[in-house]
C-alpha cells in the first residue's frame, strides 16, 4: 500500500498550499480506502484561543476525510481551542461559547465520515464543580451524534487541567443533548461505532503498567468492558527527555492488555513553554506498532487498524531506546539530541509565528550559550531574520570576537559588532558619582550585626563591573527590538547557569524568549558536536568554541590574570548536572546526593570536603536563584523535569529550607 | 473579662520579647482561665518551607497555652510548612519527612493542652493518588492522638493544591496509626473530644450559602451529624478586595445553620504574592461574631466558646460594608483602603524579611506611581532604608524634580538626584550607530506584505528613546541594588498601565518587588489621599502630585508640545479601570461592555465609535500584554481578580484570540 500513502502525502501538500486537493488525486485515494476501515489521524499544530484558525483548519481536514471515504478522522484533544487554554477560559468565557457556535458549524458540514473533535464545553446548568468539560464531540452527517468527557485531569508540572476543568463523571460516549449542561448521561453504551474513546490522560492510569497510579479509576478498563473494536485517544502530549520510550511502552502494552488496536492522535507545535511532539500512532492488537506519524510536523495521516494497514514514518533519531537507563545519570546525550533539537525549534518557531514575530537579535558573545542559540534560531526562523551582534568589552578577548565573527559567517546570519566600551565608561562613571552620594547615608557591605558599613569586611569582588556590560549588552539589543519591526531579542541563559543563579537580570537573562533555559551545560557541549555533524552545512560552530572553558567574561580572575572561568566561580559542570539531573529526577537529597557517587568521582578523585562545599554551594545559591527563575522570558520545556515557572514553581520566600535536615536527636534538643 | 484579654497581650509581648512569660502573669491568667473551656488560636506568620522556625514558634506558644490551663491551642493550616509550599514538596521530598520529625518533635512537648498542627503528610504505602495530604494532627499528653486530612482542594486563582496533594476520603479525624501511610481509617467517631475539625476549603462548600459549589460533598454537614460542640477550622485565606464580608457571612451563617459555635483560626503574613490577613474568629451558635484577633499582625488571642466570651479587635477599617456592592464598579474605593494599606504593606516586609532584604532603591519620578510606592516602602521597611532616586531627563519638568524632592523630605527617606542625561545621550549615540549598520541589512518598518522597509509608512513615533530612559534608570537602580548590601529596586508600575503593556522592559516594570502591581490606577488617585489622611505624618504626598494628570515623561506630545499624557495615549483611566473591574469581577465580553453603561458615560457624553475605539485598543493592548505579566516581578495580590502570573495564567500566544467573537450567520459562511 506504499502507493497510498505517497499519495496521501501529495493530497496533504496540495491541501497546505492551495487549500483544496485534485480530483484525480481524491479518486485514487478513494479507490484505495474503497470504504474499508481507514481512518484520518488529523495530527494538527493550533493556536491557542484562535478559533477560527483552528476551525478552518478541522473543516479542511474533515472535508478531505469524507471526499477519499474514510470511516473517521481523528483530531487531537481540545483541537478546536488548542491545548493548554488555562485560566483564560474561566476569565473569557466567551471564547468557550465562541468554541460551541464553532463546533455547531463543523458539525453541519459533516457527512457520512465521522469526525471526532476536541472542544471546551460549557457546564451551564449544575449548580457544582468547576464551569467546563474538556470535551470532544463526535460529528456526523451534519449533527453532533455523542460527547465524550475527560475524567482525569492532569494537574502537576504543565498541566493544570483541574484549574478550570471538572471530571467527567462518565467515561465513554455521552447523549448529544446533554451538550454544555454540564449532566453526564449515557445511552445504552459507551461506545461509538464499536471505538472506545478516551481523551489524554485517561489512557495514562493502568495500574498493571506504573508502579504508582494517579487516580482512582482507569477508564480503559471500564471501555474494555463493552469490547471495542478500536480505543482512540485523542492527546496533547507535551515532549519532554524519556517520555517517547515511556509513552510507547505504555501504549504497547495496553493494547496487548486488552487484545485491541489503540489509535492515538496527539497534538503538535508548541503553545508557549511546551513543545507538542505529534508522533500520531496507532498498535495492533498484539501491541505492535503499525502506524506512526512524523515527530514535530502537522501531517494528515490514514490507517487501517483492523487490516494492519499503515505507514511508520521514521522516530526522531534516537528515541528507540529502551526505558531502563531512565534512572541512571549519563553524560552520553546521544540518544535525545535530534529530540531536543526539534523540540526547540519548535518552540521558537511556534513562538515566534503565534506571536506575529518575524525577527531576532542576540548578542554573540564567542560562548557556548550564544552560539548554540545563534544555530537554532538560524533554523527556527531562518538566517536573514537573525542579527548576531557582537558588543566586546576590555575584557573580551579576540578569540571571542573572532569565533563570533566566524560563527555568524558560517551560519550566514547578520552580524554587526557594536564596542560598549562607551557604554560601560558612561554608566561606571554615572554610577560611580551616583555610589559616592549614596554612600554618605548608606555603607555598602552588611557589618554582620544586622548594619551596613563602608569598610569591606570580606573578599569577595563587587559584581557591579560584571552587570554593567551584561545590562549594557541588553539595552543595545532591546533597543534594537524597539526600532526593528516584529524583533525580539533573545536571552541566552542555560539551565545549570539559571540553576546557580549565574546570569544577570536585565543583562543576558533577559529576552523575550529563552531557547535554551532547559538545557544543561554537559548536553550543550555534546548538542554542539550534534548540530555540527547534523546540520546540512557541517561544522558551522568553530571547534574553538566547543573547546574553550565556559566563562562570561565579565571578570578578570585575580589568581590567573585572565577572564573568570565559570566552573571556577561554580563547580564543575559535570558534577553541577549531576546534582541538578539527581534532584529532578530521583528527587534525592542533600543527603543522598552526598553518599551517592557521581559520575564526575570516577574519573577524579575529590574529598568529602570538596563535595560538602560544592553541594552547599549549589543550594545556596539555588535557593537565591528563585526569584529570577520567575522573571525569566518564555523557553522551551525540554528534560523530565524543568525550573520553568509554568512547570515548577517554588516560593522564592522559601529560600531558607534546610535541605540537609536535622536528626532526631537535634530536633528534640531545640524543641526542649 | 477585660482584665483577661488585656493579661494575655501582655504576655504576648513578653513571648515575643523575651521567649517566656512571667510566673505572675502566667498564675493570673490560669486563675481566669480556670480550666474552663478557654481555647487558644495561635494566629501565626510562617517562614514557607522553614521548618525548624515554625516549629519554634508553635511550641512556644504551645508551652504558654499549657501553662494558662487552656483546654486547646489552634493553629493555622499546614503551621509547620506554611502555606502554600507549591511543588517544592515533590521536588525536594526531604522536608515533608522533615516536618514529620519535628512534629514528632512538638508533640513531645504537649501535656493536657490539645495542639492543633497543621503539617503536610506523605502518603509512603498506597499505591494510588498523589504523594502528600495536607493534614493537621491532635497533639495531647506527649503523643499525636489523632489526625484530620483535607477534603476540598482549592485549585483556582492562587490556590494549587491538587497539583501536589490528594484529597482525603473522610472528613473529620482519623487514626493516628496512619500517619503517613496514605490510608484514611476512622475510629468510632469523626469528632475529637466533641470538635468537629476542618482544614480551610472544606468549610467553603454550603450549598445553602453559595449559588454555586465546587465540590460534591460539604465536610461541615458530614461533622454535623455527630452534633459538634465546636467547629475548628484551620485556614490559610488570604485577603482579597471583597472577601472580608464574603467570609463573615459565611461563618455566621454556618454556626447558625448549625447552631453551632464555629473556631477559625488563620495564617497570618506574606508568602510571595500572597498576603494572609489573619483576623481569626468565633462566631456562636446564633452566628454572632464573639471574638476576633487583629488583621495583618500575629496574635496569641484566647476565646470561649462555649460562654460567648472573647474580645473582638477592630477589623480593618471600612470593611463592615456588606456584600451588596460585590458586583458593581464603582471610584468609591474608600471601604478598601485601609486593607489595601495593610495588604500590601504586609507584603512588603515579609517579602523583604523572609528574604533577608533590609532596604529598597527606586526611581521618584515625581509622578504617583513611584510615589505611592515610596510612602509604601517607607512605612514597611522603614524611611531611612529607602533611597528614592530622582533621575530627570531633558523631558523631566521642573516641578516634578521638585515634587519628588518634597516627597522624600515629607517622607524622611534618603534622596539623591542622579541626571540620566550623560547616559541617554551615550546611549543614544551607540544605538545610532547600531542601528544605522543594522539598517544596511533590515528595514526598519513592516512593509505590509511580510517583508520590511526603511520607509516609515505610518506616524507611529518610535518609542526607543522613550525606553532609553526607562532602562537607563533601571541601569541606575540596579547599580545600586548590585553595590549595597541587603538591597532591592523597585518596580513601579500599576496595575492599569500593566493591563495596557504601558511600562518598560528593563525599565520601570523591571525591580526585585512590585508593590502596586495589582492597584488600578483610579484606586491609586484615592489611596494617596487616603495616606495623607491616615498616615501619622499627614499630607506627606505633596497634593500636585494627585493633581497632575499621569504621564511618564519619556516623549513630548507633537500636539501640544509638553510631556505626553497617559490617558491620550490609552484611554481615560476611570474608564480603563472599569473595563478591567468588569471583566475580572463579571467576566463581562467585548460585546457585553459594549452595551453597558460604564460609570464614565454617566457624567461625559461619548459616542459609540468612541467606545468602540477605547474597547478596541484595550483588548489589542491587553493580548499583546501578556508577556510582559510573564516577568512580573514578584508583588502583592490585592483586588479580588488579579494578572499576577501565579493567580492568572493566559498563554501568550493566545494573543490572537477575537474577543467579539462572529454570529452563526458568518461562522457558517465562512465554513462553507
Amino acid at each position: 500500500m506504499a502507493e497510498l500513502f505517497e499519495l496521501v502525502e501529495q493530497a496533504e501538500i496540495e491541501l497546505k498550499t492551495k487549500d483544496s486537493v485534485s480530483e484525480s488525486v481524491i479518486n485514487e485515494i478513494r479507490g484505495l480506502v474503497n470504504n474499508n476501515g481507514f481512518i484520518g489521524m488529523a495530527q494538527i499544530n493550533p493556536i491557542v484561543g484562535n478559533i477560527e484558525y483552528n476551525a478552518k483548519k478541522i473543516t479542511k481536514y474533515i472535508r478531505f476525510a469524507t471526499k477519499i471515504g474514510l470511516e473517521a478522522v481523528v483530531f487531537p484533544e481540545l483541537a478546536l481551542m488548542g491545548y493548554p487554554i488555562e485560566d483564560t477560559i474561566a476569565r473569557h468565557p466567551i471564547i468557550v461559547e465562541e468554541n460551541i457556535k464553532w463546533l455547531k458549524g463543523i458539525a453541519e458540514i459533516t457527512k457520512d465520515t465521522a469526525a471526532l473533535v476536541g472542544f471546551v464545553e460549557p457546564r451551564h446548568n449544575v449548580k457544582t464543580g468547576k464551569l467546563f468539560y474538556n470535551s470532544l464531540a463526535i460529528l456526523k452527517n451534519g449533527k453532533i451524534q455523542g460527547i465524550v468527557r475527560k475524567s482525569l485531569l492532569p494537574t502537576y508540572s504543565e498541566f493544570n487541567d483541574y484549574r478550570y476543568i471538572e471530571p467527567s463523571a462518565l467515561t465513554g460516549v455521552q447523549k448529544s443533548e446533554t451538550l454544555g449542561t454540564g449532566e453526564c448521561i449515557q445511552d445504552y453504551s459507551k461506545l461509538y461505532n464499536g471505538y472506545g474513546i478516551s481523551i489524554c490522560e485517561d489512557c495514562w492510569n493502568d495500574s498493571d503498567f506504573f508502579e504508582r497510579t494517579l487516580y482512582k479509576i482507569n477508564p480503559i478498563s471500564e471501555l474494555s468492558k463493552e469490547n471495542p473494536k478500536l480505543f482512540i485517544n485523542c492527546s496533547a502530549s507535551p515532549t519532554r527527555a524519556k517520555k517517547e520510550q515511556l509513552k510507547h511502552n505504555m501504549l504497547s502494552f495496553i493494547s496487548k492488555k486488552y487484545k485491541t488496536p489503540f489509535l492515538y492522535v496527539n497534538q503538535v507545535g508548541a503553545i508557549d513553554n511546551i513543545s507538542f511532539d505529534g508522533t500520531s500512532r496507532v498498535y495492533n492488537s498484539e501491541g505492535k506498532l503499525i502506524a506512526r506519524a512524523k515527530s514535530f510536523e502537522e501531517q494528515f495521516l490514514i490507517v487501517n487498524p483492523y487490516k494492519n494497514i499503515g505507514k511508520i514514518y521514521p522516530l526522531t533519531k534516537g528515541l528507540e531506546k529502551s526505558l531502563t537507563e531512565q534512572k541512571v545519570f549519563t553524560l552520553e546525550y546521544e540518544s535525545d539530541l535530534e529530540r531536543t533539537y526539534k523540540t526547540i525549534i519548535q518552540g521558537i518557531r511556534d513562538y515566534f509565528n503565534k506571536c506575529g514575530f518575524k525577527r531576532a537579535v542576540l548578542g554573540l558573545s564567542g560562548g557556548l550559550d550564544s552560539t548554540v542559540c545563534a544555530v537554532l534560531l538560524a533554523d527556527a526562523i531562518g538566517k536573514e531574520n537573525v542579527f548576531g551582534v557582537s558588543m566586546p568589552s576590555h575584557i573580551t578577548s579576540k578569540e571571542s570576537k573572532t569565533d563570533a565573527e566566524t560563527l555568524a559567517n558560517n551560519l550566514g546570519i547578520n552580524f554587526v559588532e557594536a564596542p560598549i566600551r562607551a557604554m560601560i565608561d558612561t554608566t561606571t562613571e554615572c554610577l560611580n558619582n551616583l555610589f559616592s552620594n549614596i554612600e554618605k547615608k548608606w555603607g555598602k557591605y552588611s557589618d554582620g550585626n544586622g548594619g551596613f558599613t563602608n569598610s569591606p569586611n570580606n573578599n569577595y569582588p563587587s559584581f557591579t563591573p560584571d552587570n554593567i556590560q551584561a545590562r549594557s549588552r541588553a539595552m543595545f539589543l532591546w533597543g534594537i527590538s524597539n526600532e526593528f519591526a516584529s524583533c525580539i531579542p533573545i536571552a541566552t541563559s542555560d539551565k545549570s547557569e539559571l540553576y546557580m543563579g549565574y546570569a544577570t537580570i536585565n543583562g543576558d537573562m533577559s529576552g523575550g524568549f529563552a531557547p535554551i533555559a532547559d538545557v544543561p551545560k554537559t548536553k550543550l557541549f555534546a548538542f554542539a558536536r550534534w548540530l555540527n555533524k547534523n546540520r546540512e552545512e557541517k561544522n558551522a560552530i568553530p571547534e574553538s568554541i566547543i573547546l574553550k572553558k565556559p566563562g562570561a567574561e565579565l571578570a578578570i580572575d585575580p589568581k590567573t590574570g585572565k577572564p573568570l572561568i565559570a566552573e571556577d566561580a561554580l563547580m564543575p559542570y559535570e558534577f553541577l548536572d549531576e546534582i541538578i539531573w539527581r534532584i529532578e529526577n530521583k528527587n534525592e537529597s542533600y543527603n543522598e546526593l552526598l553518599d551517592a557517587e557521581f559520575v564526575f568521582e570516577k574519573h577524579n578523585k575529590i574529598s568529602k570536603e570538596q563535595k560538602i562545599e560544592w553541594l552547599d554551594k549549589f543550594y545556596r545559591r539555588m535557593s537565591t536563584a528563585l526569584y529570577k527563575w520567575s522573571i525569566l522570558p518564555p523557553s522551551v520545556i525540554v528534560e523530565a523535569r524543568s525550573i520553568n515557572k509554568f512547570d515548577y514553581h517554588q516560593p522564592i520566600t522559601s529560600s531558607k529550607i534546610n535541605y540537609k535536615g536535622k536528626n532526631m536527636m537535634e530536633i528534640k534538643s531545640i524543641l526542649q
